[in-house]
């Protein structure tokens, strides 16, 4: 307890921020120590400043804490900083925050596609944060301060379709086709607006703004590789991989589905049986590191037809868990089934919190 | 109006019976006259055996029917029988009405894949009426009496798919993969007990029984054509035509929702907007027949990026037309579109009511 | 048809105002011929300037229409105005309107509370429209240029509430208590930003800002009676009638479910069967006066136990309807029942026609 | 741990006994040792016969036990059984199991009104427990066995209502007029068949069979007193007290949300501001005994003008706590305000464990 770090919230108001405040709240390894928003909300009370919106109450621990603005000088002691920053401010924001020398876990989309910046899913490819301690091992061997760095929490519908398909590459060598039909839950779109109810009563909308481009990229950058001099990253060409996704917003909570096809590169193609195999003896680096929330078990395997179902798999492993069902031949691509993961914990902030507690256990924060 | 055919409904106070009833109520071709339901109805007044669940009140005209039997004695005089019956019973009373020359337009699953029965999207592929008419024509040939038959609507998630696709067939020849996640609403699946309020409050149910494999068999049947002789149809082949299906549940009362993706065997491929000028110009038989219930447009090409959406869009020609958005091109296959039909319209009772105003346009009842 | 009068509508671009359009489309009394909006959108056709939310499709008539400012230059030919403006914008510009001539039938609560303003809802106290009548008359005998004047639409919810509850008066005397819970649907509250989607997926929110104290005031002058000299309304007394609202906003599209009681002033009260008795023979004036929209039955008493529901009942009539259950004794009141009425039908824009529609009759517009 | 008390489940395979089940799986008081069903289950491991519908996972523990049939002779060792039988069976089970010395704690309605039969909410009426007291004490002192008894768990709709309305009652005296209308969540209307879904969604139910009556009664009941001899319980008369409900089924998962209003017996009735303080200073007795899953408070009082809501409040206290908001005064009565409770935690199986941790607590078990 005494080794906890000091962790800082950008964004605190919006509604990743409360989740990073409700995961912060009680957590072993990090303590919460700043708040920053808007300048409108600078200077008062978290609890006067928010609207609170979560189903669990606002932590006491949080309540009393006066909102800083975002700027470097308010968080320079922070070992972490999380942020829930909208994308419109994130950008310049975090940029002066990493050269501060800190460490920026965020879920803002503005630095996911930069060469040197990892992009994770933390139950799938935590190898890739080997670019940041490559940048602070150097800057050591140079006498030179600790670097600041950015690490990015992918897209909520990104991390359920990767997080299966990674140990699937890892046992049956590389994926050329993969296609995602998505059944997106409206807690992932936020507050103010975010999805109007009468929008998503007795309705579906089957359009969410850049979000299949959001897939299609980040799929191709998370199954990819580490370089070789280890200061970025290898995407899987276009040629390599063709990722094809469609997009629907569903009257879910929470809990994002996806009906997923896929097809390996090597023939023949593993069995059904083969698979559901890989998927159950996948274990993940942070189970192996022993991270806090790291899942129990990072894939669920369902054998029940009907299943994985929103209201009743989302909170397996209190929402790091993702679960799969319906593993089943496909007559175009190789196979195809169900994935189910929790958007705002293992797609958003819950990731940011793993991700942290990864890079502790590295001795990278 | 002197010229109305007599109509008979079977499994009259099921929910599909309870929406032939309806749409034959005010019909100007058809007069309801018999109504067909279990021992246990038999003898009651319509009114008074049915749990009536539409809606729309329950027509004036057919409170004070009194329900028969399922028999050929109490159906003898109709010139056309709707068939709303399970599959459990359907099977034995659809076969003994067609054997005594009744006109038999089923919505029950038991005949649909008979190799001289017509299995029917209204909008699509009337052509296959042909098969009755040539066995029609043969017997008035042989002096024989007008002979019954099923004409089968085809699974309510097949006829969203085929909608849009059999006019791009026509226009740019054959396709050889076909793909379709489905939304699909609830009230297809009846009512006792149909989808439980628990299993789609908030949720989604990744299974119906055996739809997937309802809709890939079917769209070979309704894509195909009938053979030479015209006494069956030519299937298209697993090796020409792959087609892949998953099916979800979803909160929404009316309106099937599917994301669909294909590829054509030709090279090169049509354009996007050869593509939509395809569907834009589609007219279906129906409409040129000049049939009551025919959709003005068949296909309703979208060009809002949100839409089409099963709450204002479901209702479109009566539901009598399929709406299509989103087309663009795929990465994967060739092209990625979002399709809307009315799942108890146009894919069941209202199917059923506008193949018998085909029929009776072509002269076959 | 040669006697169409001719309609404007105010904050054509807002949901009031859409619906406004789509009931004015083909509508024999009216014709519409000038659309206001803001500066913002002035000068626009209306197709390119509305996000059209509606279930059924623009029409073609309203597409070309050139959005004007809501000036009285613009609408100065207008033989009646129906206003969809936010109560933020309609107070300076409903009363300019009123100044200079016009007719205007609104939707805001801004001039609901007026003395000489009559709140109608369209089946209910139609006789209050003669405080209208009296001004023109009196401005006629004087010789004077026929005055502009307001009428206003009740809320929602006061609609479903009194217009059961004024036949009841009508035959059995006065009431002292009334209350009411309303269960609201969220299509009332508007688009931008309404209720949000995450309020309301698997949750109810027990308030409506301000709904109650409407309620509760409303009732009053509706249920009150047109002054001697008819130039105003006596309110129901706080002492004479005591109104009691409870809010809810729930998971339901269009609809509002209320669920009320209430005790008559005279003693012995009447029977439930009276008290049916006297809903079913209501007729409406609009209905007398022959109007295009009046219902065919303003109040429906349903007698199966778990009516009325908002998907299967408020369609009735087009939503001209009321739908009245469950009536039965109270131990507490007198009565108690369930009422369902079409928010923004009868209690909207529906009613807003309707009274123009009678005003039309009673040759006030 | 050594004192772990052995607990059967009857009707286990069901939604009340699955959460039986759950709530008993790591319960440190109790050891879940027999599970009963109907003969068609009985054999077979737990895990085959059930249909698990929780959103948590069937625990390890019961997996395997081996169901028996609902027989004295099977349950003969525990020294509690709770009983989540429909009620079509519960009658002459629980009576038998009575009459064998056994200790039911029973979630079906079929004792509820026997006089000697405590009806107790956890948080409210503890004290009528002395009823067992008393009933144990006299057969201890006539050197007779200990003797089995039943103790009911109440109506779900009826616990939200009551558990407010006690300590007002404990602080200003009687009620004499109360309503309530509910909202009620869909999950205790159970899974064969329960709420179908076309019913509910995007509407409401305004009818929910028997409940009304339930809650009229079973008030009076709770809100009682134990009779001076302590072999029964004094309702309060219908003059003295007044309830009257209307219940409707809503589209919500889980959680009832109650509108309800009061009136006091004695004048001048307390402010609101003494009534929201009497509600915040309630202890139940559960906590001041400590039992394992009292709340921490009993009764929340929330100040946000839109709060309670089912899915941000029902899982206070793991759903053991109830939330009070919007409390104000009525025109019609004295105070209203909102309540919700979660209703298969409080409001059925929950309530049944808090029940026997205060029976254990009592040395009444």
């Amino acid at each position: 307890m005494t080794t906890q770090k000091k962790a800082g919230v950008l964004g605190a108001t919006g509604s990743v921020g409360q989740r990073f405040i409700l995961l912060l709240s009680e957590h072993p390894d990090f303590k919460l120590e700043v708040l920053g928003a808007s300048a409108r909300s600078a200077g008062k009370r978290y609890e006067d400043a928010v609207t609170w919106k979560q189903t669990f109450l606002l932590p006491e621990s949080a309540k009393d804490i006066e909102i800083s603005e975002c700027t470097v000088e308010a968080f320079k002691d922070c070992d972490v900083v999380f942020s829930g920053l909208d994308h419109d401010y994130a950008g310049p924001i975090e940029k002066a925050f990493k050269e501060a020398g800190l460490a920026v876990v965020s879920n803002a989309k503005n630095y996911r596609r930069e060469p040197d910046v990892p992009l994770i899913v933390p139950i799938t490819n935590t190898d890739h944060l080997s670019v940041i301690e490559e940048k602070i091992n150097k800057a050591k061997t140079a006498g030179q301060e600790k670097p600041g760095f950015i690490a990015c929490i992918s897209n909520c519908s990104t991390a359920g379709l990767v997080a299966p398909l990674k140990p699937l590459v890892d046992d049956f060598g590389p994926l050329d086709l993969i296609t995602t039909t998505t059944l997106q839950a409206i807690s992932g779109a936020g507050y103010s607006p975010g999805v109007p109810g009468i929008d998503i009563i007795d309705n579906i909308v089957p359009f969410i703004g850049s979000e299949e481009e959001k897939i299609e990229w980040e799929t191709k950058k998370i199954l990819g590789t580490v370089n070789a001099s280890k200061d970025g990253f290898n995407l899987i060409s276009e040629e390599d991989l063709k990722v094809s996704a469609q997009c629907t917003r569903v009257p879910v909570s929470d809990g994002h589905t996806e009906c997923i096809s896929f097809r390996f590169k090597n023939r023949p193609a593993p069995s059904v049986e083969q698979v559901k195999e890989s998927l159950r003896n996948y274990v993940c680096e942070a189970s192996k590191l022993g991270c806090h929330s790291a899942p129990k078990n990072a894939i669920h395997v369902l054998e029940q037809e009907n299943r994985p179902q929103p209201r009743l798999d989302r909170d397996r492993d209190n929402g790091f868990g993702v679960s799969v069902g319906r593993v089943r031949e496909d007559t175009v691509l190789d196979f195809k089934m169900v994935v189910l993961s929790h958007n705002t914990i293992i797609g958003a902030a819950g990731a940011g919190i793993l991700i942290a507690e990864i890079l502790l256990k590295k001795g990278l924060i």
